[in-house]
């Protein structure tokens, strides 16, 4: 089980829609390579491969309220950054990701690609007041207002950002490796609400790790008509829920192939 | 972490309660043993420690439809005999049960213990019909009909079973030693229904491990004012469901134990 973090900066940060600064991808980034954050202790615990994947984290995208977040070239890249993180060898990947204001560009991804406005998809993320959230939503209405969006491609290069394009991009690689994904929470999930709307099948290999305390995730996993594998109001990202569902996964293949039959084991059958 | 599995035989079998025959106990304490069961491959893959417990397999309870299940010794000797099963340098401890007949047993003492009649407790435990689960409920109702109870033990004695009284010595004798519990399914949350009536606060070093599909365990789940850590439709007993939550809770504390604070990782506090 390989668990795939992929983190990204944002310019929509420059519209005060998180309480952290942007720094703070970089330094959790240096955290997870020393091992210091949830996701490690998780990782560690569970016997699960870790690869952090910082995606050009000292070129911000475009602050999508105003401009696109991504040319071609750089949706293309973050894109094949992605398919590239999937290891051939995996038996199952769960896919993850780490950047100050990213549950806006999620929220505005789930928009973009599913309908509903700002407010319908904004959520608290690492810690935002009911008037941030509300100032959030508006931010996210003036980026649907000015995109011109048609298909998950330019969905992901006008309203995405590198993180989210990558885990896309290893979502579908790992469709075509025949590689099951475990989702993590409303970010990642965002990620594949393109693809999710120009074909839903292509989600048919994904399973929802968990439903996430974030505000926007309940919602989103209806529309996917996924059921989590887990409901413990986590909300922290980082691949931190789809790690611990990969623990319930795994058991559940253990006992289906480790288990003995009632006729191997002797066990008598029903007496109707 | 250790998953102490109890399991017992049950007169109330002769009112045709279960699919199975009784036999069915004692030769799935042997694919215990011989590692075929699910919760073997649980615990492999977990790295839980399963101790298996058989109580006078080969002595059945009585049938509480017509008479007690247990004269005042044998409560006692089951009780004890869950209490013995603690172990003093677990950290945490999951108990299950395995035994035909004992969702019968369950709903009864869910019955004594919190109110309600036999339909409002019984379920279709290893495969009723619809048919079958009326019949049952109708079983459950001549046991209550019957029996003159008051305060846990005495319901323990007269509707309950080998194992049921284990796992109740268990909690108690874990609640003791400071020790956390995790409750698997059913069965294992309707053992200590009857403590819980007598003193809700009994409880509050148990974890529920899971909601089971079982038909009572939601309603039982409630009374306790439990919140399941896993919801997964497993209804196979044996631990399985306790098990795999002793997985997610033992995570749970390793994020706990082995994360760095943001100051110590150097990571930037709030903007605002």
């Amino acid at each position: 089980v390989k668990v795939a973090l992929f983190a990204g900066n944002h310019g929509v940060t420059a519209q005060g829609v998180s309480p952290y600064p942007s720094a703070v991808t970089v330094q959790m980034v240096e955290n997870f390579r020393h091992g210091g954050a949830a996701i490690n202790a998780l990782s560690n615990t569970l016997g699960l491969k870790l690869s952090v994947l910082p995606l050009s984290l000292d070129m911000p995208t475009g602050d999508i309220s105003v401009t696109d977040a991504m040319s071609v070239g750089e949706t293309l890249e973050a894109l094949n950054a992605g398919a590239r993180a999937v290891d051939p060898e995996a038996d199952l990947l769960v896919v993850g990701e780490m950047g100050i204001g990213n549950t806006t560009i999620a929220a505005a991804l789930c928009a973009a690609s599913l309908g509903g406005n700002g407010l319908d998809w904004a959520g608290a993320g690492t810690g935002l007041d009911s008037a941030g959230v509300v100032h959030k939503a508006k931010v996210i209405d003036r980026a649907m207002a000015r995109a011109s969006v048609s298909g998950p491609f330019e969905i992901l290069r006008q309203l995405g950002g590198r993180e989210l394009a990558a885990i896309a991009g290893a979502v579908c690689a790992a469709r075509a490796r025949r590689l099951p994904v475990i989702l993590d929470g409303f970010v990642t999930c965002a990620a594949v609400a393109p693809l999710f709307a120009a074909e839903p099948a292509i989600l048919d290999h994904c399973l929802a790790g968990h439903r996430s305390a974030e505000r926007g995730h309940a919602r989103l996993l209806e529309r996917f008509n996924l059921r989590p594998v887990l409901d413990l109001d986590m909300r922290l990202g980082e691949g931190s829920g789809g790690a611990l569902a990969a623990a319930v996964v795994r058991a559940a293949v253990a006992t289906h192939t480790q288990m003995t039959t009632f006729a191997g084991a002797g066990v008598s059958d029903r007496a109707g």
